[in-house]
């Protein structure tokens, strides 16, 4: 029999342990929070919301100049001096209107329980006052401000329902240590140990996140990044041991293998059910991740396709990381505060389909495809993400009524009529003017059961 | 009788010529083309975008800056060195993203027939290359670009449907020879004869625009800016005379007075029919007309707040010239975007109620006054704001059937229902889903009578 | 009869007055102090002092980078974007380090008499907040400061026997009113009616300068700028009218024909006596006029070169007005502090055979050409450049003695011992040693005569 | 008795090694170049030369800023925003006018036989691409250019005989891992083992210096710094290990004591002979060893000064490092090269009173203090630092005369002549003017014995 966890006992009070291994690892349950919260906002921002352009991801700017791609060769060429560098923009992160509490806010009225701020990404400026970043990090250079702490205390004073997560960038593409170890197949770990480890225990403990996001793991093992020791001490003894979760990128091949939930892709929104936790961190900018001047409003979704995107993703076991990119001086985009708070707008109505909820027998509908379930509470909620055209009526294949039946609609006063079907049950939409929710309605089946397939 | 205008004849050819003075001006008769527009884009672009900051107006940056106002104080205070200046910004007023063809398209997807730019404000920085504003212009310092000039090709090589209307700001806040001029009580007139009027004719000559529209004028008497000799060479010889219309800001006491329209106030919009053709300028951002960086979301008006607008305007015999402030970098902020092509997608629909419309015998409705008239081409167009709540019925109170009268909805296919009542018509509305415009629904009653009042 | 002045009579005062033609300007007899004061230290300092480089002048650095001046636009392409423009170089030009007080003292020092400021070069950016060069001068953008009106006062509060002079360039290489008044062949004067002549009134009435520097005046004729009128007020009414002198350069054809004093080339020292008082302005650098950082030691003219052209100019009748660059954060660089204060020490011990001197019969030596002199109330100075290598023996042929000729030496206490020749004289010099001049050493001759040429 | 070296055999050949302690490592013989190479100049140059101001040092511009030092946070105040931090200075550290060929010919110039540079000062920043400060070094912020290597290839290239010295600072005051350790007394070295000695072995290895200048190790004793493993390294292993030399900078209690020679303090000039090799680091500006912007001429040593402490030092034992500080944009200002190529200058004709010298029996002279002495092959070198005033004698009471005692003066052909004293000679000056050298005058005393005590 595997040995998962061992016992460590102290003055005769024993705790179960995690082993600094997979199995173990992944021995332990979930903590509950994550999975009642389902939502949550990414958000990217650093040095690379100065540039913020790019048609290859902003937040990708130096990799990508470096590449030479074209478009950001063009932008630095037409701009800057010949031998201007990335980290000169670094001044220029001003983040002079930078507001933590107006973002909690922000943040709390678009409907998520949590956020996940990248605290480093692979350009390695740090977002606190690392003492492994001198020089490169928002105290030093730029806000002078610790970013990352500033948002954690303005979220647990303003709005203590939202929990915390921290993005960690494991690798750093020009940073010579990582450069040098990798020259070395990563048989050397310079840059691990005197870098990426510190930081992420000095994030943890001074923090004390509820999420380590971890990323830019691809290119080396776990036991280079020592990945297995840091989460064996999260989960045993760091001062979140109870709460913290973490994703699934800790190095090649653990993605979508390991951790407390997964991050397959990204974009990921497989739309059929998952065996195991999983998220969609999905971007409101149709294509980058950090703050992205030339976007025009066409290369934003529209709220309708976000909150087809949440459904869809909670049906199937997931969580929606919705991600916005902040400005260089410390501003969410109006319209991007649009999106977020239509989303919360819509959660505000339809949330009792969403948190908390289980996935239910059927995800999708088996004769209407744009009707999604979830169930919570002894209540099937199947969310119709397009109003009905014909007849004002609706058709769930999956669902079988019994004498206990009832519909109604959430943000719609009164039962709706349905029909039973020789296979499931045709609802009557009331009429449009008369309910309160926009993009995608939910009905409430109470007394009903699954159709047998 | 008053001699109105003068016959020049030359080779036999005689035309008839304006005097210089208002009663001559005022005599004649407004370009169709204007009144038929109905819609405007205004635009408030300048070095003033770089700051973009201040509780009492960005665009007036300079001035509340130099007047001690709090917030401007200590936005200088803590991000620029003591002895910094506003003309130190404009290095900093790059517009490197700027690109006027996709200007032109959301302008054109806003439904708008005419636009006007501020090509000088009260700073007396001038957006395009000015032989009269050297070193103090768009081309010699920040953007290195004819912004006035890109912009108004890109809309006729684009749009060429929309006219281009160009703002000008007679006074110059720090311009030491206007403040001479003042302290002198604009005895002399240095500023205005080698400054202002040079510019004018050069813009007229230049861009050839279809709108001159005069700001900044209310300290100094009309003989002070030379205005009427200026209208009359406009409307006698200029390459625009006979499409071009000025608007009311010509001198203390000429506005709402003279002027091919009124603009009575910011933001003008009295509710009740004019005599005279006047325009509404309104801007999106609750407060500035310049671009805002701290404006959140709901510090933007909402589309049915600025179709509610144009909707009132247009009743009451007036053109909405709706604001936008593009950045320092040159972009429309997508916030902004939205909004405009918001009212275009309403247009779209209902640009029957609006554009080449007349005001009606009423402006609102007698009984249910969210309800707002106008006629084109023997039809009656009942705009209105609310959907009804109680029974899906409107009473219009101001109309009086006969035996002709049809009812129908732009945005929906059918007739719809009505029921004469004693006085005015009760009309049936549709179920909402069947229909595709938001925010207003216009009627379109044909064969009606205005009710006797 | 030449008609020179008129008697101008009020009150039954009457006071002769220049008319404004040349004659008439030519025939005010030059101010006493200027002939005396012999040495000036020439400034040239503006926005060309932040790129300061460029081998053909740092001070036409915009002219020679629009003209294409290969290193000129290499140091662009190499050090800024693509699209800088030398307006942007005027925030840089911050003068924080300027301390006009140690300025005068270092002028002092160097034993000058009088100072030339240039307070607008041909970039048209004026040091003082003039009226008419709005958000281009030294008050708005860079220094924010009246760098003339500092040093004017800073020179009559420390060191007031230093007269004030100002240099003023007429044209300005872009200014558009000027390129506009060229095109039209100078028929049409808006440049000189609004922005030279009321800056040249503006200087005058707030500085009240004793010299009149002008420049910039090549391409168009007296009467464009409208000299003649300009030169009979200072002459005749503005403040300075007894003490004031002005340069020759005043229009086509002016230039070493009429004026105060004649400046007929830049370096002009042509090594024979002129019958018109002349200056000789030289710069430090050998190069340029403005602050040249890439200048290393051997571009700096050692003390014994500049001593040698202080002797040969004031010896031909001339004044030297020795020119230095500051830099643009405001200091006199100290490699040329250095080289004013070596003039000054020699002129502490030589004075006496400089100012208020005279050119004597000849200029030079006959039989020992390296011999300069002067003479000053009856006695004759001989400044030697060369210290005599074969027996100490310096034979001046131009000098006859008398029976009380007495030969002495500034800096050396005692007698010199001389011999008569046939024709001449042989000094003989003391042991070096005690003697306390360097690079240039002056016989005073008293009780001799000139030998008969 | 003491072990002070080991054998280490390898195929049977064997060679001596030190060991890691000062006993072993002070018993290395100084390599004999260093000691004959007598002239040195050293070089601060990095960040500092930027803001370049500071009563009380501009290389230590951040620390005494830090430190509320009055002249540095009011120059912070009036010229920069509130929030600017000293790494934001190192952007404008541009070297673009960077020559290291025309360095390399003004320290030739010198008569200097070797340099130092600062690679690294207190702050931290790397004037070479070092692995090991990414993104605060001269590649990635400011210059884009590998300073160390630069200026190392062209000194190599152009002047071979010149020896390289790299200046390393083992401390650095706010670099988070050094201060984490100083506050656990030392008992923690993260820093040493990450920063301070891999970049020491990369400098060696790189750019294989002949001297290791250390500094900043006055806080933390030698275990810390790892200074004797380094050292040994260095003596045993390393691409240098025959000819190169390190200073006495290498922990607590080893300045004076420890090292291949000592550098006591700054500016250390005993004026008596030392037992031990020693270096007299002096700054031509009086005050501060960092360009200074603000030193005007009186604040520099005078030729004389400089050339009397060459003079001194030589005399007692020690080699002069002569420092200048170099600006940001990469020049060495002209009134520095003026003073080193002043020093070149007096060495050019008196260079064999002090290259390969050594002292003599006395340093100065008994009767006449300003006398200083070297030997070299046989023959006694008397610098004389002042001309004698009376008579033209100078009196030197320790030398006793022979019979084939005879004198001459370097930079004058001929005997001189001289008369045997009681005790001494006295010896008579030829005229100045036929003598080539200034500032200091070397009598050459051939068959000459020092005076008995």
């Amino acid at each position: 029999m595997l040995k998962l966890s061992f016992l460590l006992c102290l003055l005769g009070v024993c705790v179960s342990q995690y082993l600094p291994d997979w199995d173990s690892l992944d021995s332990r349950p979930l903590p509950a929070w994550y999975d009642e919260a389902k939502v949550g906002i990414f958000m990217h921002w650093g040095v690379y919301s100065v540039p913020s352009i790019g048609s290859k991801g902003t937040e990708w700017f130096w990799k990508h100049w470096d590449d030479q791609v074209e478009d950001y060769v063009e932008f630095m060429e037409q701009n800057y001096p010949p031998d201007f560098t990335y980290q000169e923009f670094a001044p220029q992160f001003t983040a002079e209107l930078y507001d933590p509490v107006q973002w909690a806010k922000v943040m709390n009225a678009s409907g998520a329980r949590y956020f996940v701020l990248t605290t480093k990404h692979h350009d390695g400026y740090s977002l606190w006052p690392s003492h492994h970043s001198w020089g490169w990090n928002s105290m030093d250079v730029g806000p002078k401000r610790d970013l990352v702490g500033e948002l954690v205390t303005a979220v647990r004073n303003t709005t203590p329902h939202i929990h915390v997560g921290l993005y960690y960038s494991q690798f750093e593409w020009f940073n010579p240590l990582y450069l040098s170890d990798a020259s070395h197949l990563f048989t050397t770990n310079e840059y691990v140990r005197t870098k990426s480890l510190p930081q992420m225990y000095e994030l943890v403990n001074t923090y004390q996140p509820d999420i380590v996001w971890s990323d830019g793991e691809w290119d080396a093992p776990t036991w280079y990044w020592n990945s297995t020791e840091f989460i064996a001490w999260l989960f045993n003894e760091s001062p979140v041991k109870d709460t913290v979760v973490v994703n699934d990128r800790w190095g090649i091949l653990t993605k979508c293998r390991h951790g407390s939930f997964y991050t397959c892709q990204d974009r990921y929104n497989p739309g059929v059910l998952q065996e195991h936790k999983w998220e969609n961190a999905m971007t409101i900018d149709k294509i980058t991740w950090g703050y992205h001047r030339t976007t025009t409003l066409d290369g934003y979704y529209d709220p309708h396709y976000i909150i087809s995107s949440l459904v869809t993703t909670v049906s199937c076991g997931g969580n929606l990381l919705l991600n916005i990119g902040p400005t260089h001086d410390g501003r969410i985009p109006p319209i991007l505060e649009e999106r977020v708070r239509q989303m919360g707008q819509w959660l505000e109505i339809n949330g009792d389909a969403i948190y908390d909820s289980k996935p239910w027998n059927y995800q999708n509908d088996s004769v209407t495809p744009d009707v999604w379930y979830t169930e919570r509470g002894g209540l099937v909620y199947a969310s119709v993400l397009q109003w009905p055209e014909e007849e004002q009526q609706v058709t769930l294949g999956s669902v079988t009524p019994t004498v206990d039946t009832t519909v109604t609609m959430l943000g719609y006063q009164g039962l709706l009529q349905f029909q039973q079907l020789e296979s499931g049950i045709s609802v009557t939409f009331p009429s449009l003017s008369k309910v309160s929710s926009e993009w995608a309605w939910v009905l409430v089946l109470a007394g009903v059961t699954p159709t047998q397939r």
